[in-house]
Formats: C-alpha cells, structure tokens, sequence
C-alpha cells in the first residue's frame, strides 16, 4: 500500500472530488462519497468497490483497525484536517472519506434472502424516509429497490447515513423505469397503498411475486402507477390519523410479508 | 374578536415567547408554540386550549377561512412579518402561530381507540423519529405514550412537524416515570425488544394490556428498564440488517397488534 499526502484544499483532485456532492457529478462519473471508518468498514465487507480513500493522521490507528486488513487496490491518501473538511458533509468529520463505485448495481438479485420482492420508489423526497426504507428493505431481504423518475437520489450523505450501511446490501435500480416492463412480463404484481382498496395487507396474500410501490409523501403515488396498479392494499388505522409517514407504512408492509412468508 | 396590533420584534410579549422555543421555558410556563394553519386547525379540532394567535394581514384570508370559526376566548393579534419570524422555526414561515397550553395532558385514555395500550420511551433522543411514532400511535389507537427521562421533548418543533398534528390526539404523560408503577400495578406487562427473545412479536400475543418500552436510537433500553421487563419481543429480520429504525421497529408492533386484535 503506497500512501500519498495531499496537504491543501485547492488540490486539484480534491477540488473534483468535493463535486461528488452534487448528484448530478456522482451520476457523470458513477463514483459516491462516504464517510466513517463503520460505514466503510461495511462497504467492504459488502464488496463494494472502493476506488480511493482519504484519511488524517489522527486516525492511523482506525484506520490500521478497521480498513487496513480489506486493502487491496486502492489508492490511499493522507490528507490534512483541512482537505478532510472540504469532503465531509458533517459537523464533527469522522477522519474518513472514500470513493466508492456505484457500478456493482444492480447485484445480483438471488443473494438476498426473498429474491421475489420489490420496492417501486415513485417520487420519494425525504432523504431520512428513504435511508429509513433501505434500512427497512434489507432487513426484510428484499430483493431490490426501483428508483422512479422524481425519487431522491440514493447516494446523498443523508440517505447513507440514515440507511446505516444497509444501502451496501440491497440492489439499487437507478433507472426503474426502464426495468420495470421485464418484471411485469415475468408476471410481478404492482401492489399500491390506496384508500380505495377493499383488501386489508392482513388478507391479502402478500407472499409471491410482488412490487409494492411508494408514493410521494405528500402526493402519494403518480396518475400512471395507480393506472398500472394490480393490487390495492390498504393498512387498517384504528385511530384517526390521516396517514402514516411513507417508511413506516413501506416497513409495516414489508413485515407483514415476513410474517406471512413464516406461516 | 378583539386583535391587537404588534409591529416591533422589541415588544416584551414577543420576547418572552421566543424563549419558548427552549424546552426549560415551555415547561415552566406550561405553554407550546405551533406554526401554520394546518396544524392549528387540527388542534382546535382536537380541543387543545389555544391561548393566543399572532399572524401577518398577508393571510387574513386563511386566517378566515381556517382559524375564525374556531375562535372563542383567544387572544389574537395582527404582526409584522418581522415579528412573525421571531417566533417562526421554519425558513418560510407559514404566516401563523399559535400558543397552546399543555396543561390538557393527559387527555382520558378512554376517548382512545385501543385504551389498554400504551408506548413508554425509555432515552427515545430524535425528533424526527418520535414525531413518526406519535403519529404511528395516533393511526393504532394508542391509549397514550409515556415519556421517561433523557427523552426528547413532544413540544419541539421538529417533533410537531414529524407528528402533523397526531400530537393533539395521542394523551402524553410528561412524567412518565411517575406514572408507571400505577400501571404495573393495573397489571400491565412491560414489553421490550430484545435480541435474547426467544417468542417473536408474531408468535407472542399482543392482545390484551400493553406497555411497549422503546428505547435509546443508539443504546437501546436502559438497564433498569430491561430488569423491569416481563415481555421480551423480536422482530424476526430475514435479511441481516443490525436494526430497523426506532420508529419502524415501534409501528411495526404496533400493527401487529391492530392485525391480532381484528381476528
């Protein structure tokens, strides 16, 4: 492992580098930052592949800990405080920056635990919702999310940090749309959360093939995927609230397939 | 209706519910701030006493249309954007706030949904994530949810926005820690999760009298509370995520027992 120093903030790979958080330069170049020895520790132990990574001296004896042993190609900096602050998004820096590839997505479907489950994200704004869905969705071993058109994007610091490294462990399709037609053709049903159901998640047979799509928070789910929907689900509310906040209503479905996949 | 005018952020009123943005002094005074027309609207729906109400001309006609057929006893008063955004948490404030008294808690459990079920947040540190489970407890029934110490406070602003409004519906016991051993003495089981369960929340009856304990988002339960402890539940997690999010995790146990009690 050959280290190299960067000292100032004006050096020129940093400068491209600190561009990565605008998502419209990660989707040019493909490549996410993300920050924290834990978070990157479970980066690779997930394989993702990691391009470069930027630390302070301060830090040598985690990074001796826990990133030394995964080493293999990467290009490792030593960098200043300063240059530190100018990739981190956070108030107190970790000490820890890397580059990560965002070219292993989709995985393969079949190493997760229910293979035949889907997530259809349809115009999702909330960073925190969504990290909270990733989290919700790897836990249930959904076999993949499906990002729509107007869904925020998944590798903002926010998301990765409210995901908690399960983003590390769900197959990621950015461009969903293009997906979806082949799922519908393998006959995958498009389940919608919607007032108008008639069927409870508690009888309905949530156990096959199955596409649950997520509206927007407040606009709920679009014109088009309500048209497409083959399944209207609808969680029953005792109390009188209006609704229930987008990960949670996701995560109670998601567990009610668990339960229901256990019987 | 009588309404004052307020056009200096120097006025001695204005001054002193800005410090209301601080939980010592919301406690002391027993009031709260609420912004926007919505929320207000709700909590003059749910009966919550409104002491007074500022908002700018800009909105006299929401302010028609949404708080006028409420009003009884309430102050209100005409402000300056300026002095609005003295109160305001928000970067675009919404044109209204309202002070509300606390002093309506706890509401009686009976005009509940599920009366015999209670949450106990045991160290529970983000708002976002307490106004989620506020407003999930608020969709169960919840008889009521009770705040033990090193707790986040419900009159938070962030809290009030995650909960939109489920706050003025779900009664909330402040000292929660003071109330607990009448509940155990009712014959209340105390609920935990806990990864030594050996019963999931699927195969554990969930019907009757609960408490369900959540803890710290980093910590978990407190130690006391988990020798306290007569019911250990888990979620069974088919994917190998470490955890799910607080607020899910809470939702999901919650509607497993609305699942359990409508069989």
């Amino acid at each position: 492992m050959k280290t190299i120093k960067i000292e100032s903030k004006h050096n020129p790979r940093i400068k491209a580098l600190k561009k990565l958080k605008e998502k419209k330069h990660r989707m040019k170049e493909r490549v996410f930052l993300v920050e924290g020895f834990r978070l990157l520790e479970e980066a690779f132990r997930a394989k993702i592949p990691v391009e470069s990574l930027f630390y302070v001296a301060e830090k040598e004896t985690d990074f001796q800990r826990y990133i030394a042993p995964h080493l293999q190609e990467e290009e490792v900096f030593h960098v200043s405080q300063e240059v530190l602050k100018e990739l981190s998004d956070t108030v107190h820096p970790q000490g820890i920056v890397g580059v990560l590839s965002m070219d292993h997505w989709p995985q393969s479907s079949s190493a997760t635990k229910d293979p035949e489950l889907y997530l259809y994200l349809d115009g999702l704004q909330d960073p925190g919702n969504l990290g909270t869905i990733i989290r919700s969705a790897h836990a249930a071993g959904c076999g993949g999310i499906l990002f729509g058109k107007h869904t925020v994007d998944p590798y903002g610091e926010k998301v990765l940090r409210s995901a908690m490294g399960s983003l590390f462990h769900v197959p990621i399709y950015q461009d969903g749309d293009a997906h979806l037609p082949q799922f519908m053709a393998e006959g995958y049903p498009l389940a919608v959360t919607s007032l108008n159901a008639t069927q409870s998640i508690y009888e309905e047979d949530l156990r096959g093939k199955l596409i649950l799509v997520i509206g927007n928070e407040g606009k709920g789910v679009s014109k088009d995927m309500e048209e497409k929907a083959t399944t209207l689900l609808k969680i029953p509310m005792p109390g009188e609230a209006e609704s229930l906040n987008a990960a949670v209503a996701t995560s109670i479905i998601l567990f009610e397939r668990v339960r229901q996949k256990r019987l």
